[in-house]
């Protein structure tokens, strides 16, 4: 577990799917669309996998999927990084910018934490058609964490 | 018709569904969750049907809905405002801050283009819990309109 | 002076001037560009005098400036709205989008907030050119406030 | 001179200098602050040397210096790529993160294109005290690219 200093190597892929599992059961209704495959103090990789609900004509990925991906992408880099207590962590602002059309393909979100505060944290991600280089749309959140004080209350998420 | 100059009192509600319903029609699987309630040159107002999928514990309605209402309704003022042409407009960037948590009821969004140039309209959307007063959340959003020589084109949203 | 629920009619625009020339006089080094023509609770009002140093080429108000204005303003609302206590408050993300080439004029700043919380507020301001009626620039602003206990300490902006 | 395809290795610091300086001379007015270490396709990277007209109490850098620097910055960068014909660019939309309290020292933005269309151009500024690993700011700065016709008009910026 994270100490005060909030600085550690982070829980790893499984451990943050457990602790997503048994807070929010709710976010894979209709299907694991979205693999936690990497998870570290300050970052994580999540898959999105193809599903027909989620393409647009023409067979591109449309833009609240690709919101919804980088939200909850930088919700794992954050709860990889604070363990529990991230879970409570809830979403103030998130900017995106979509940069090119994706290919009908899964979708592969990489997320860094540019700041980690007492009360914020800043997540960028950065989204990709699997095996392509270039960028199909990017990312900033800025998440509220919540405050020691209020650490053992039920998410407000 | 628009014509060239683009200032014309719009489409109402009714002709933005049916414009949308024959070029989008997968935009409603899972049922009309999202109801046109107004529109006109400029501005529009979309309800969004509460909805068991579209919440979360505590009975809130989750980020990525929000996002979806914000970014369709303001898509439906594109299209009030330009007529078919508008159907090609893409979102380009959108930034989104959640101010409060909604009540588990329909959300309503409200929109006005803030700008409409030749080729980026900017609209903001204010979206409140129905019944209430303070906002719940707030979106800027930017559409790339198409250029005149691709308006025959399908739509590459 | 404003209570612990933070409602009141809040400060004038003579009162915010009197606080932050008191915490930030260097603000006006140059000469005073920005008046302070309204305040109140959650809003104000701000007036950019037109400078030989703010304009480009064509005679048009540069972007740093009109961020600046719009910074500025949304501080003066909260000011106004909390009372010294806002004096520590720091922007932590502004967005800010330009819609129009402005003229060789005074700008306006009107500036509402739209969330005032325990420990984020975010402001709205529209930029007008003086006389024209079409927003040359729409900015959101949040700050992060103070937090009660730390509300003596030096102005940390 | 770039062609048509738009990729070719770029300008370097001194053209993109040489650049500005002709067509821009008023951006030094009052010194020259803002220094272009490296340019290239893509990219850049600008020093703002401190000054104490920059200063905050406390000696940090304010915030519409760092949008200042953060916007200028990704004008590099289209510069360096676009050549001659990028001078035209203008900013539509910039999104920043205030993400720590600079030192009173030289800051350092580096910047890199996430999108260059025929329209519009995406650039990512991180921002750095000097010497120090920590980000300070994090920016997101869409360009509109002047059209191929217009490309001999007067700078519009």
């Amino acid at each position: 577990m994270p100490g005060n200093d909030r600085v550690w190597s982070g829980l790893d892929a499984a451990q943050v799917e457990a602790l997503i599992g048994r807070h929010f059961p709710q976010i894979h209704v209709g299907g694991r669309a979205m693999l936690i495959e990497e998870a570290g103090a300050q970052r994580a990789r999540v898959r999105l996998k193809k599903q027909e609900r989620h393409l647009r004509p023409g067979g591109t990925v449309s833009g609240p999927t690709m919101f919804t991906l980088a939200d909850f992408s930088v919700y794992v880099a954050i709860i990889a990084t604070l363990g529990e207590a991230g879970i409570a962590a809830v979403t103030t602002n998130l900017n995106i910018n979509f940069l090119a059309k994706p290919e009908p393909r899964d979708l592969i979100a990489v997320v860094r934490l540019i700041r980690l505060g007492r009360r914020l944290a800043v997540g960028e991600a950065q989204l990709f058609s699997e095996g392509a280089a270039d960028m199909v749309a990017h990312a900033i959140a800025t998440y509220a964490l919540p405050s020691p004080s209020a650490s053992g209350a039920a998410p407000s998420r």
